[in-house]
């Protein structure tokens, strides 16, 4: 396996900001202010030949003129000062350099040629050049912000690198609203030197990463991409999401990050051989970055249903299907046991539907019969994890009196079960842990509930059914992978 | 065309409640409860024997001795006590009874002995009969709540059938996070008497209902569905999502709905050739809501694409020639008017990608462009309906009294920029309304704006593009159904 060492790049000692500049409209200012945002703890040398401090920080003419051994450069200068300043950099035995300056080949033959140009002198020097045309990198553990966006990422167990800096920033920025956290970022940007198979076979080796994210377009030929990634998915998952999947998405993808856009069928068989996980849009990209960066990895493709009220189950069960896993009817032993607890027009059937018992102590003890059962690998919790709102009844009526007590009573009452998820959802989280099996939780929109979910509870929940099922559809594919020989 | 007269059900003048109850845990006080919270402007008589009077409300020892006559009345006793209560609705002249009582033919051959007996009663006196096992009924124009779950939805001019209760309550409620209003709802139950046939030919009469939402799980062969939905989809589109498509799915429909499913490649040829669009998540159904009822049908399938970052312009595109869309390429005389506009880097192809210029005006400009040029029937405008966030960087950081003032700056302008999508908005949805093309807005996350951007600007945003790409499908598919000879 490629063996870059990049512990440097993600936890810098000290970094060089070369071409900060005073101007808060200018990225050398703006990448900066995000560094300090993110309250990294080393220090930053702002180099510039004209100001004497800024923000605060005081600026170096050059490079060569930091009275400090430096671990990482940034550079935000234009593109034809970008080949004297590598050098530079190689000159002060600086390791890593990030080009976010772009103009090189994503824009034709002339930017090709100094981008090989600013590749050889930094291979003549040792110094490793992530870029060029790159948003920068982002990494949990040191606080380290350095990127164009103001972007505050959660911090989590999932990683990414992606050939489109925007995809990626808003990946990060979208995790925040969704309670997926991130451990390191990379935008890979033209990767003129370092590329997707160094940031993913040195984020194999990052124990504090647990799912590997990656957003590709084009993937050079030549590289070991696909034999790396079949053994990395050996060890932690990997998500790609491949953009230039078709003509028109192709030639988008040559304009813009400088990569020819390759032939899908190719590509998909790869995937499916080296054990990536390949999905087809960017929701379902962030459904399974939370799944897997969450969640056991379920054994098998057999799926129990609990519901609240039919029409739900019915279409679970459908997608379940339709996505080619299994809802296998209840055996015996487990009817006998919900008979017990249900009431006597219960489904006696998977899904199990509790035909609008809206109380929470029956649901979460067939949430348990259903965990113990053998004969299936994950459950759909419908309903679990909706919390019940806090009606206020008694500012939306005019009514007599005997009217306003009881819509007091029901207020207070509604209130007491609003409290009630939280003992439900924290046995859910317990429930997986001990079981070692998946139970993704479905509450009908409720989107900022899905985020507490997470956060307290440890639970995955979704919005809809079908983004729990294609996402235990997907986690199947991947257990599939595990228990495939090796061939190394 | 079928035509039974419901005005009368969805617009009664009072309702007679039997069964109604002074217990709050029962569903006779629940419905009562609902309907006195929705402001129903008619007036609600009681009917119980043993109480004098619930929620300050009298009551009336059997519907006989109300001093009125009843437009419609609802049941919720037990279901052996129904029969006679609907020979009482007959004698009374009641038009419409709400049949909110369970365990009829959804249980088995005793329930539907019961149904059959209970329906033909109601034939012979001329009562019309809701369900039985129905949640109820929601218009939008007459106030009326008469539902079991205390659902308050947005008022809108979608209009639902559903053959599940659960299922249309609560995108009832769902709407309401998605901006998406409802006109009128009914939960039609097992359907002994009136059908979604009578339910589809009325609301395709309503004139304040600009699309239908089906949920279907079994459909009567003997019933006149497609017939009469070839009719209906000429005047307004019908939008059906059906439970029961596999054999998982099938099972679960009818252990609880009553229906057998039926064959699904059967069901699909029936919905297309009726110009029925179907949709395969409920996702799609409430995106589709969305879009139908707010936006005008494209004329045909070419879509410009607007980006501000490379990454985003290329799923997208790929997203759109995955589902039969065409993302044409840029005349010459369009590509003229953007290097006028754009920095010379911009990508000079559909997708338009302005380069990450964050600036609204230029991309306004551009996004007026596109509307303009008759090479194209949708946009999607990616980074449209992004709201800048207010950063508060003052509070995070510690630093040099310089960095403060400059965080105070950077607060400053953000928050004058937080402030310009509303102009780009409004803009935006003049621009939809002067051109007739759909302008689908994209802002990856971002939730609560979508509502924001719909109710305040008619702008239609989604927080995925690929959300976006699949309505766009279905608005294709629609107006090639419009523009297929009628054979009537």
């Amino acid at each position: 396996m490629n063996s870059v060492d990049l512990d440097k790049l993600f936890n810098p000692r000290n970094i060089a900001l070369v071409g900060a500049s005073g101007n808060p409209a200018k990225w050398g200012h703006i990448i900066l202010l995000n560094i300090l945002k993110g309250n990294y703890p080393g220090t930053v040398y702002p180099v510039n030949l004209k100001e004497e401090a800024i923000l605060g920080y005081k600026c170096y003419p050059s490079v060569g003129d930091i009275p400090d051994t430096v671990d990482l450069a940034m550079l935000t200068t234009p593109s034809h000062l970008v080949p004297s300043l590598i050098e530079e950099c190689g000159k002060k035995n600086i390791p890593f350099v990030i080009v976010i300056t772009s103009d090189f080949s994503e824009t034709g033959p002339e930017g090709a040629e100094l981008e090989r140009e600013v590749v050889e002198i930094g291979r003549r020097y040792g110094v490793r050049i992530v870029g060029p045309n790159t948003m920068g990198i982002f990494s949990s553990k040191s606080n380290l912000h350095a990127l164009m966006p103001p972007v505050m990422p959660l911090n989590g167990s999932v990683s990414m690198f992606s050939q489109s800096g925007n995809v990626g920033v808003q990946m990060l920025s979208w995790g925040t609203e969704e309670g997926v956290g991130f451990e390191k970022f990379v935008s890979s940007g033209n990767e003129g030197d370092l590329t997707c198979v160094d940031y993913l076979s040195y984020l194999s080796r990052d124990e504090a990463t647990r799912v590997i994210l990656a957003y590709l377009e084009g993937i050079d030929p030549g590289a070991d991409l696909f034999p790396v990634a079949r053994e990395v998915s050996r060890i932690k998952p990997i998500l790609v999401f491949k953009g230039g999947r078709t003509e028109a998405g192709g030639k988008a993808a040559a304009s813009h990050s400088g990569a020819m856009a390759g032939e899908t069928r190719i590509y998909r068989a790869a995937f499916i051989q080296s054990g990536m996980i390949e999905v087809k849009t960017s929701q379902a990209l962030m459904d399974c970055a939370k799944a897997f960066s969450n969640y056991p990895i379920p054994m098998g493709k057999r799926v129990g249903i609990i519901t609240r009220g039919g029409g739900w189950g019915v279409i679970t069960a459908d997608f379940c299907e339709e996505n080619g896993l299994i809802v296998p009817p209840l055996p015996m032993d487990i009817i006998d046991k919900f008979d017990k607890l249900l009431p006597k027009y219960w489904s006696r059937s998977n899904p199990v539907d509790l035909v609008a018992t809206i109380a929470y102590d029956p649901y979460l003890e067939c949430l348990e019969i259903l965990t113990e059962w053998e004969g299936i690998d994950a459950i759909i919790a419908l309903g679990a994890g909706i919390r019940v709102p806090e009606y206020k009844y008694s500012k939306e009526v005019k009514g007599p009196k005997e009217l306003m007590n009881t819509i007091d009573f029901l207020t207070k009452m509604m209130k007491e079960r609003a409290k009630k998820p939280d003992k439900m959802l924290e046995s859910m989280g317990a429930l997986v842990k001990r079981s070692g099996k998946p139970i993704i939780g479905v509450a009908i929109g409720a989107e900022a509930t899905h985020k507490m979910n997470l956060e307290r509870f440890q639970v995955v929940s979704y919005p809809t059914p079908e983004r729990g099922v294609r996402v235990l559809r997907q986690m199947y594919k991947y257990r599939r992978f595990l228990n495939s020989p090796s061939t190394t």
